[in-house]
């Protein structure tokens, strides 16, 4: 006879139980920053029409009443009782502290079990065309918005992790921060694609979030809460440009692919859309 | 018959030219920042006692006529004829562009060898303790800076480097930016020494400054400008505080060895004061 173990159930009929595992939620709940266009909108869409879907969907943008938000808008009163539109600024502490007490109250005592940091700015130029302001402004959406989210989000993070049975392992079913990086991030690589892209406030900010996924990655290991960072390709988005290779849909079922089978091991580590290592 | 040919010269009688080769300049000028203490005054002295002293060295400081500043003083006061002290606030434009003018003039025609970017800072403390305000000061210290000196003294790099007779190597003696980095600056050595210095600001800011350093290797290779970052150790300086193994002499004159036998396949590269590589 044929069967498998699957998270301790003994499955007998396979055909029906695949069924089930394939429609299993992986997750409860999860938050996704920069959730109105682009790749953000892409995540919600394709996790509230997943037949495994999130009880619980936080899609958070700086301005959900306004004209950039509409689709989302959109998406959000179809599923009414998944997605809550979250207003949220990533770089102000008090904005990300009323959204954690926000998305706490909405979660009525459970913790959240995913923040998917994707809210990010590029400003491409070469060094004569790169200032101070530049700089200092890209790095502030992309590295201290997302530590701002790691730093008011990490109670609920705890949570999460604690309810789960298992002490010893690590997943987004339990609890986990995935930051959005890019290859451009890759100090390693940066030879090899440099000329094609010189963007100084974009390479170094995701440099420096890099090394913010590789320490969290190290500090919540005590917590149990999984830290990493996902390269979603170049992506026709608005960042990425028409001439990109990969469709924002493409991308992102790659990136949920990634993401739901993350375990310890990857805790720290920087992936691509496929799964594959990026070096440092 | 023993000899040896240097720099084209067939040397003979070798002890007295081995004398002459230690003591020739390898390079005419050179402008450390954040020299008025620590690591940097460490490199203007011994700069400056070597019998191969450069015959310029600009030694860069926010307030040379503070307190802070009295020991550059007095060393100025001694080697008049060799270091003129340079008003600089690394981090912001009109400074950096006052300061590179005020150069050319004191070089009076001729380029500029090699920068040393030194200044930085450090807000030591946890995640908890780390807020927008922290990461936003130390990253426009240790890399707004760095990029706004490579960027205005570019001019002078490239003048240097064009008047070197051979086209194809790199040196210090032609011309070079070195980045003072940090071993904690690793993004795969974070696991490592991560507990023992958290230091979310100073890491972050420090991994995108090799970053910068190896996007800058890159963009100048067609000026052949060699830019590199180095890892004095851990030292006993204000900042390393005195548990640090590293006397500032020791580390400074490590550090002084390696720059001084840079060539171009150390340029976009990581290494400590000893010449060994660290990884990304």
């Amino acid at each position: 006879m044929f069967f498998v173990i699957w998270e301790g159930r003994k499955l007998q009929n396979l055909g029906r139980e695949l069924l089930i595992i394939m429609a299993a939620r992986v997750f409860d709940s999860v938050l996704v920053t920069g959730s109105n266009r682009g790749i953000g909108l892409e995540l919600i869409r394709q996790l509230v029409d997943s037949p495994s879907s999130p009880l619980q969907i936080f899609a958070c943008c700086r301005d959900p009443d306004g004209p950039s938000a509409k689709e989302l808008q959109t998406l959000a009163d179809k599923h009414k009782d998944v997605i809550t539109i979250v207003q949220l600024v990533t770089d102000s502490p008090e904005s990300v502290v009323a959204a954690a007490k926000m998305v706490e109250v909405r979660l009525n005592g459970k913790g959240l079990n995913l923040v998917i940091n994707n809210a990010g700015v590029n400003i491409p130029g070469s060094l004569l065309e790169t200032g101070k302001q530049e700089l200092v402004d890209v790095y502030t959406t992309n590295v201290v918005g997302p530590m701002l989210m790691a730093k008011h989000f990490h109670p609920l993070l705890c949570k999460s992790a604690a309810q789960f049975p298992d002490q010893s392992k690590m997943s987004c079913s339990r609890s986990a921060i995935v930051n959005v990086s890019t290859l451009l991030s890759s100090i390693k690589k940066c030879p090899e694609n440099f000329s094609m892209s010189p963007m100084y406030p974009y390479r170094l900010s995701k440099a420096a979030l890099n090394m913010l996924t590789r320490c969290l990655a190290e500090d919540f290991k005590k917590d149990a809460i999984l830290v990493m960072a996902l390269h979603p390709g170049w992506v026709q988005t608005e960042m990425g440009g028409p001439k990109a290779p990969l469709t924002t849909a493409q991308s992102v079922s790659g990136m949920i692919t990634v993401i739901t089978s993350l375990t310890e091991k990857h805790s720290g580590t920087l992936l691509d859309w496929e799964g594959k290592v990026i070096p440092w």
